[in-house]
């Protein structure tokens, strides 16, 4: 399909897993070897998503500084990028991908021996009256956050109504609550936070009480209300109506396969592309797929999730990028870490809460723990809440949830590499973690967690 | 030996292995099936060491805060402690000890059925002129930082010199110059922290140097200089004088078994007793160690260490309290994982160096990467240094160093736990680490290190 005997990659979606596939593509294959053509329908590429939140509320110093890479660097690379350019159909058996200049509205077929789908995730947006309405934001794209910013300084106001209190919803409600609103965080969950367990959640919610942000659970929304200039002026959720001067929505995304289905490319039960080890979409010789458009295998449950998440992405496309271009890389699966945080509060889970551990049939034993970050005789020692849950019988770890402050949340890590090895709790309690007074107490919080948890399961049988 | 058909379970050494095994064992055993002796020649039981750093240089707000257990506290639990009292000799066949209440200087003999010896280590002392003279002082327990800090305030000075560069050096160098002193660390070794590889010591030494704290490395202290007072005036070291105010030995400390040794029991080739994993000490069936007195297996290089390290104590402690009270655990091994800081400069260290790893024949490389604590955008995010160690051939773990700012040393925890499971350095890259921008770049800068590590590994072969 190159020209003179070189293959062309094409790569589909240009943040995250579209260009480190790409990128990786690039250092071990030259311009003679490979050509590489990666489309992207929006005006940016390779940015931190993750980072918006920041960007509102006024942590991170301008859009730009989102950007890792920018469209001249990858060119610079010799990777012919083309922005605002949207790909809108997929022939597999062709071999080729027709693409439509987004500026020009020109549509054209390019061929490619390989072929990378990285097309991302798209928000969820409930087809609720008034869900279009000038004043409801999204923040999934740069796009979208600049929108944001130009809207709050357009149309100042005092009141903000977040829906959706997962990460994406907390984060937003820390960024507006630090450019002066007073938040408001609608959920149908009875907690924030689902992705822990409500126990935990329940914490999460004392402390966003306590910063001054509003939290109503259970709370279904049904209608978004505009006022006489069309703008939102109110969300209404439960048959209460929480006025707004703006709203943004954080209800979590979706896998973006839309182009991929149509061309009869399998997906999974949370509507993310199926990969092999190797990223390669199963059933495909000559298509890979990584980033928020694909499903992960869970290695503790054993099933497979959609977990949207710019460090997976990265991950994924540098594996994509050894493999398309001879070289060799897995991206084994992930045991579902995810970090957070709302102002001081510190958050972090992984591997399985209750309800999944429930939902694959395993039986286990959770314990709770109070400890702190430090010697509790060190400055600014502070408290910090660890759940765990153990396999009843074996003791092995199954997951790991941690609320707390300053220094809480990376402590999952150790959590994440124990579940990754197989490690029962007993060995938790064994391992060799570092110890000094500014940085722990004698005991780590998560190691205190795994005593209790030996205890409990040894007390379970 | 117990009365009444009780078990008689005798302790040599009143801080935390010590402590800990006899609060294991009465949790386990009430009073009726257990008495419990402790012997502790000092003031005080179960304190935190490693504080006494933070309470001179005034973190820590008093010596009570650095008590975790008083003894009050072990004798409302049924544990008859006896401070002031030191065990002078170790009758193992008469299964007896004999002590000394060195209030009194009453001697007594006291029966056991379980012994347990948690000595604990004794610091380095090199045999110059003017070591013992006033105004000369070691941190190791809570009585001489008591005496330094009574030193300091009767007389007061400017000029404070520290002997020795490492845990304990660096750290009393940050208290002195938090006291104001102009501080002067001399040390052996050309770098400091020689847990360190020296390119990663140097950096240590740059920032020390950055704070105001002067370091003198290739530095053999040869004599004290002692003023009309009879006072500590100076250090000399490699033929030049170091004036001092006060001089602080910072040099190490060597296992406590001159009572074991004396009744024949087995050392090391570092002097620590010898046990075996249920932390029995070898070849008896009733006399466990833990602690600073014990030699610990390192399980990446399958040689025996002296680490004398609270948290290690901690976990013997509870491992021998255990199995002396007829239940069942064992203390695995070390990875020698270490973590400190001087003023805002974190460092932390675990597996082998690499002369650790020339030392037991293993060929590897070493990369060494800079990276961020946080997403480079994001408020705060601080300069860090990893270097990693990977075995030749099979890529396997076999250390990692980091120097940084804040949020760098428990990132180390991360290492520690892939080398207990024996992971591969590709294996590291793969692993869910927790991403969020306010906690790490998207790649986790010991991620970052193992990718190069992984080409090293390639590109060796």
């Amino acid at each position: 399909m190159g020209h003179e005997g070189r293959k062309r990659l094409v790569v589909v979606g240009g943040d995250a897993a579209g260009m480190s596939a790409a990128s990786q593509a690039r250092r071990l294959s030259g311009p003679d070897e490979l050509e590489i053509v990666a489309f992207e329908r929006g005006h940016f590429t390779s940015y931190s998503a993750c980072g918006i939140p920041y960007w509102v509320g006024g942590d991170v110093d301008g859009r730009d500084a989102l950007i890792a890479r920018t469209a001249e660097e990858h060119r610079a690379r010799a990777i012919d990028l083309r922005l605002r350019t949207e790909v809108t159909e997929l022939d597999l058996d062709g071999q080729r991908v027709r693409a439509r200049d987004l500026e020009s509205g020109e549509e054209y077929w390019t061929g490619y021996d390989r072929l990378v789908l990285a097309t991302g995730a798209r928000p969820v947006r409930p087809p609720l009256s008034g869900i279009d309405a000038p004043g409801v934001h999204g923040v999934q794209t740069l796009d979208d956050g600049q929108a944001l910013l130009d809207a709050l300084e357009e149309h100042p106001g005092r009141r903000a109504v977040v829906v959706g209190a997962g990460y994406i919803g907390v984060e937003m409600a820390e960024a507006l609550l630090k450019r002066g609103y007073e938040v408001t965080v609608l959920d149908l969950a009875e907690e924030p936070m689902s992705t822990l367990d409500p126990d935990m959640g329940r914490l999460v919610r004392e402390a966003m009480n306590g910063m001054g942000i509003t939290t109503v659970g259970g709370a279904r929304v049904t209608e978004i209300l505009t006022g006489g200039d069309g703008r939102a002026r109110a969300v209404v959720a439960g048959g209460t109506e929480y006025p707004a001067d703006v709203v943004v929505l954080g209800l979590g995304v979706a896998p973006e396969t839309s182009l991929a289905r149509a061309a009869g490319l399998p997906t999974g039960a949370h509507g993310g592309l199926l990969t092999d080890l190797s990223m390669r979409v199963r059933g495909r010789e000559d298509v890979w797929a990584g980033g928020d458009c694909v499903e992960v295998l869970d290695l503790v449950s054993g099933r497979e999730r959609h977990i949207p998440l710019g460090t997976h992405a990265n991950k994924q496309g540098q594996v994509i990028g050894a493999n398309v271009a001879g070289g060799y890389g897995t991206f084994p699966g992930v045991v579902g870490t995810a970090v957070s945080k709302v102002c001081s509060l510190e958050i972090a889970r992984t591997g399985l809460r209750e309800r999944d551990a429930q939902g694959v049939g395993l039986r286990f034993v959770a314990v709770r723990i109070e400890s702190t970050s430090r010697s509790g005789y060190y400055p600014g020692a502070a408290p910090m809440t660890v759940k765990m849950l153990a396999e009843r019988g074996t003791g092995r770890l199954l997951g790991v949830q941690i609320v707390g402050r300053e220094g809480a949340a990376k402590r999952v890590d150790v959590a994440a590499v124990a579940l990754t090895a197989g490690m029962t709790v007993e060995q938790i309690t064994a391992l060799d973690l570092g110890y000094a007074p500014p940085f722990s107490p004698v005991w780590d919080p998560v190691q205190i967690a795994a005593r209790r948890a030996v205890k409990a399961v040894r007390d379970a049988d």
